[in-house]
C-alpha cells in the first residue's frame, strides 16, 4: 500500500536510516542477551541509591504529568552552575534537543559544520531539516578546532557542533583552547559544545561556566545520562544565554520531560559524593580497559569521558571483525562510523564484572581471529 | 543581552507563549499546593498496582537506554490491537507524535484544519512548522464534521484534526460518522485522529481498527496518559498504514521514549483488569460530576472522556470566576478557551475524595460570588 501522498519534499527525501541500531535491536537479531553491555556509554555503575529510591518512592505519581517548566531541576542546576534559572532549559536528552535547535537554526539549505565521524544523531537532525552538512576531518584523532573555524567562517555557517571531550574518540581540548574557538566564531555561527561527558573529564578540559556565559553564540548541552547514570530517563538540559536558550520555549514540547526522569535528575544532582565515586570508577575502568587492549596490541586513546577508544592498528576490516566476533560471543561494543577513527573499537566503561567477560572474550576472539 | 541572530525567520516570527500553563506553575504562583488536582485530565485513579510494581522493579536499570524500537510495547499494543507491529510507532505522548506530524506535513503556508478551541498543542505545533490554521466552530458542543469536511476541501487542507472522544468538551460521534468522515475526506489530506480518551468512550464511539486500517490518509493517536494513569510516563502511540507510520522514522528521536515508559506502558496494556476498573470509576466520578454541577444549576455535557464540561448557564466571565475562585480555594481545573465553548468549566475525574473537596469548595464559592 502507499504510504499518503503529501508528506513534505524534504520529508519525503529522508532515508529511512537510523543514526545508532541498540544493543535491544542487536540481542532480538541474535536471538540471545548479551553478557557485557559495553557499547552505549552508558552507566554500568548505575545510579545512585538515592535515585532509585526517589523514583521507587514517586512513582505512584507517575499518573501526573511532569512538571512543564521542570522548576525544580532547573534551579538546582541554575544553583550548582552559579547561573540564572533562565539560563536554561530542560529537554529530553540532548538528542532531544539537538533536534530543537536543529530545528530553530536549520533550513534547507543552511551550512552546519561537525567533524567527519563525529555524532550521528546531531547530523540525523540536522539533515532531518534539509540542512548541508560540512564535516571535517579529525586531526590525531581530536576535533580539528582550527579546521572547524576555517569551515565555519568559509561556508559561512550557522551551526557548528563540537564535542569536548569528544565521542567517539574520547579526546579533549582544554579549556582554553575551547573558549578561544568560541570567541573566533563569527557571531553568526552558532557553537553547540555538547559537554555530554564533562563530568568524567578532567577540571582543566571543561571551560568555567562564566567564561562563555555571556556568548549568545554558545550554547552547552549537558546530560543525566553518562556518568550520574540516568540514560534511560531522557533528560538534559542547555545552558545559555537567556535570551537564545529562551527560543527553545518556543518549539520545545512542554510537558515532555517525564516526571520520573525530573525526580531522579534532581536527586542525582544532589548526590554529589555518589558521582564523584562513579568518576573515580570510570578513571580505573579506563586504565583497565586500556591494559586489556595493550595486553592484545591496541593502542589505547587517551580518554576524559566514560570510554575508551582502543586502536587496533589496522584497518576497519580488522575492528569490525573484533567488533562482529565480540557481540557473536556476548560482548556488545561499539566503534566509530568512519576513516581512519574506524580502525578502532568504543569501549564503555563499567563494573569489573563485566570487564572481566571483556577480558576474556576478547582474549578468546583474538586467539581465534589470529 | 540579545539572543543569537540567526535563528531561522520562522523561528523568529512565533510567540513565546506556552499552549498550557501547569499546575505546578500555578501552585508555585499561588504559593501552596492545589488540594484537588482535577484540570488536566489525568488519572488520579493512578496506574495499576502492578505498574508501580514493575516500575519500583525495573528502577535500577534506567541507567540503560531504552530499547529504540519500543518493540515489546509495540508487539504487545499490535495483538492487542489485531495489527501489525510496523502498523504501529510509539513515541513520548501524543504531544510528541502530534509534533513530529506536523514536522512531516507542515511547511510555511500549508493549511492545516481543526475546530475551534480544540487541543491547543496541536496548534502550537502547526503554528511552530508555518502551517496556517483554519479553524471551524464547534456546532451544539460537538465538532462538527460537515464543517470540518467542507473546510477540508475548500482549503485543500493538507492535514485535518479530530479528537474523538472531543477534548475539551467531552462530546463525541459515532464510529460510523467517524469512518464516513474519514472516507469523504480527499485522499491529499491526513486525518490526525485523536483517541486520547478512548479507552472511556462507548465501544460504538470508536471505529473498529479494520475499519481505517487501509487508509493510507489516517493516523489514530492513542496514549497511555488517561485512562491508563500514565501521563507522567511520557508513552503514546499511533496506528495506521505502515508505509505511512515509516514516516515518523526518518523523523524521531530514536532514544526518545524513556525505558521506565516502555515498561509501564507494558505492564499497563497486560493489566486490562484494572484499567476496566478505572473505567467503571470514571463512569461513576462523571455522574458524581455532573449531580454536582447539577445541584448548582450547571448543565453537564454528556461526556465520553475522563472528565465531565459542565455549561455554567453564562459567559466566559462567570465560568472564569468560578475557576479561579476554586483555584484560590485549592481546586484545579480547567476551561475551554474561546466562545462559546467557554461558558462551562472543565472538571476531570478522579477519585471520591477529590470529588468532595470539589463539592464543597464549589458549593463555597458559589455562595459566595451569588
Amino acid at each position: 500500500m502507499p504510504a499518503f501522498s503529501r508528506f513534505t519534499a524534504l520529508a519525503q527525501s529522508l532515508p529511512p536510516t537510523v543514526p545508532f541500531v541498540g544493543p535491544e535491536t542487536q540481542e532480538r537479531a541474535r536471538g540471545e542477551s548479551f553478557i557485557a553491555r559495553l557499547g552505549a556509554n552508558e552507566s554500568g555503575f548505575g545510579p545512585a541509591p538515592s535515585v532509585i529510591q526517589t523514583i521507587t518512592r514517586e512513582a505512584e505519581l507517575c499518573w501526573r504529568y511532569g512538571d512543564s517548566e521542570s522548576h525544580d531541576l532547573r534551579h538546582a542546576l541554575a544553583a550548582h552552575l552559579g547561573l540564572g534559572a533562565d539560563n536554561l532549559v530542560v529537554g529530553e536528552g540532548i538528542d532531544g534537543l539537538l533536534g530543537l535547535l536543529a530545528r530553530l537554526i536549520v533550513e534547507p539549505g543552511t551550512s552546519v559544520v561537525t567533524s567527519l565521524g563525529a555524532y550521528p544523531t546531531f547530523n540525523f537532525h540536522v539533515s532531518g531539516f534539509g540542512g548541508k552538512l560540512v564535516t571535517v576531518p579529525y586531526r590525531e584523532d581530536r576535533e580539528d578546532l582550527d579546521a572547524l573555524l576555517a569551515a565555519a567562517r568559509r561556508e559561512d555557517a550557522a551551526l557548528v557542533y563540537l564535542s569536548n571531550p569528544d565521542n567517539p574518540m574520547g579526546t579533549w581540548h582544554s579549556a582554553d583552547d575551547i573558549v578561544a574557538f568560541a570567541r573566533a566564531l563569527p557571531e553568526t555561527t552558532l557553537l553547540a559544545l555538547d559537554e555530554a561527558y564533562g563530568e568524567t573529564a578532567p577540571a582543566a578540559a571543561l571551560p568555567e561556566i562564566a567564561t562563555l556565559a555571556d556568548m549568545p553564540n554558545v550554547l552547552r548541552f549537558r546530560t543525566f545520562s553518562k556518568a550520574y547514570g540516568l540514560a534511560g530517563q531522557r533528560v538534559g538540559y542547555v545552558i545559555g544565554v537567556a535570551e537564545t536558550v529562551s527560543m527553545f520555549h518556543r518549539v520545545r514540547n512542554h510537558f515532555g520531560v517525564n516526571r520520573l526522569g525530573q525526580s531522579a535528575a534532581l536527586a542525582a544532582l544532589a548526590d554529589q559524593a555518589w558521582l564523584a565515586d562513579v568518576v573515580d570508577r570510570v578513571v580505573k575502568a579506563r586504565d583497565r580497559i586500556s591494559a586489556i587492549g595493550r595486553s592484545h596490541g591496541f593502542k589505547p586513546i587517551p580518554s576524559a569521558t566514560n570510554f575508551v577508544t582502543l586502536d587496533c592498528g589496522a584497518g576497519v576490516e580488522r575492528a569490525k571483525m573484533i567488533l562482529d566476533e565480540l557481540a557473536k560471543r556476548g560482548v556488545f561494543i561499539r566503534m566509530p562510523s568512519v576513516a581512519p577513527l574506524n580502525r578502532c573499537i568504543r569501549v564503555s566503561t563499567g563494573p569489573e564484572a563485566e570487564l572481566a567477560i571483556f577480558e576474556s572474550i576478547l582474549a578468546e576472539v583474538m586467539t581465534d581471529i589470529g
